[in-house]
């Protein structure tokens, strides 16, 4: 793999890897049991009784399965993908057992910084979908890239 | 538990859980083996070469484990969850093998739904530290809560 640096992105790129992730109950349970110790997450009967009517899957989980297929879509040719900060995520859907999960960043915006001529910054418009088309979430990150 | 709903909220109103979580190696592996596969959360000898000088864990680790100890928090009394959107997510220090985290809750907006009467919205500062004092993350979360 070669690595991609700051001179190597452009607004309206667009990297995803080709490959979903199937989010079972067993996966479901997993995750919650550990993250996010909620019935909703973790208990058929109590979830029934509650707001979505059945169990969904962490949100916490979907990000987290989102970071796995971003990290599959090779974005920066194996360098560490440098997280600064998250803005404007917004949980579009609840997550149920069986969902096929995908994921795109597209380059949005691309910054050098100011103070360190060694990096810059990109944004990147993060995309999760399901069964190939719906969305069910997005958010910004700001990554820092090294120049090259 | 009695549930706590939207007029049980005011700004000023702290929740943590009397815990804390410690980042073990062992941990940091298992979560970035399936959610975020990269040499940095994964290969001491890369890692070592890397602008972090070591393994790191994974910012989603960080974010799941802040999850947790919300939900030990009790803020919502046993009632889910439901979050809508996070904002302003900052990650303001890597986490490394053997830190101990805690989280805590701030609620700094309450606003009743104007289409829905029968919910509202609070905004919490979500504040996770390590050791007992020193910041490692902040964001806001935007979250649905019933009303009586």
């Amino acid at each position: 793999m070669t690595r991609r640096y700051f001179e190597d992105f452009a607004v309206g790129q667009v990297f995803a890897a080709d490959e979903d992730y199937e989010i079972t109950p067993e996966r479901i349970h997993a995750f919650a049991a550990e993250y996010d110790p909620q019935p909703i997450h973790l208990d058929p009967d109590v979830a029934a009784r509650e707001m979505f009517g059945g169990i969904i899957a962490s949100g916490w989980h979907s990000l987290s399965v989102t970071m796995r297929l971003v990290v599959h879509s090779n974005i920066f040719g194996g360098a560490p993908v440098v997280g600064v900060g998250v803005d404007n995520l917004r949980y579009l859907e609840p997550i149920r057992p069986g969902d096929r999960l995908r994921a795109q960043a597209e380059v949005i915006g691309v910054r050098p910084s100011r103070s360190h001529p060694d990096r810059g910054y990109l944004t990147l418009r993060i995309t999760t979908t399901r069964q190939g088309n719906e969305p069910v979430l997005t958010q910004e990150w700001t990554v820092l890239v090294p120049t090259r």
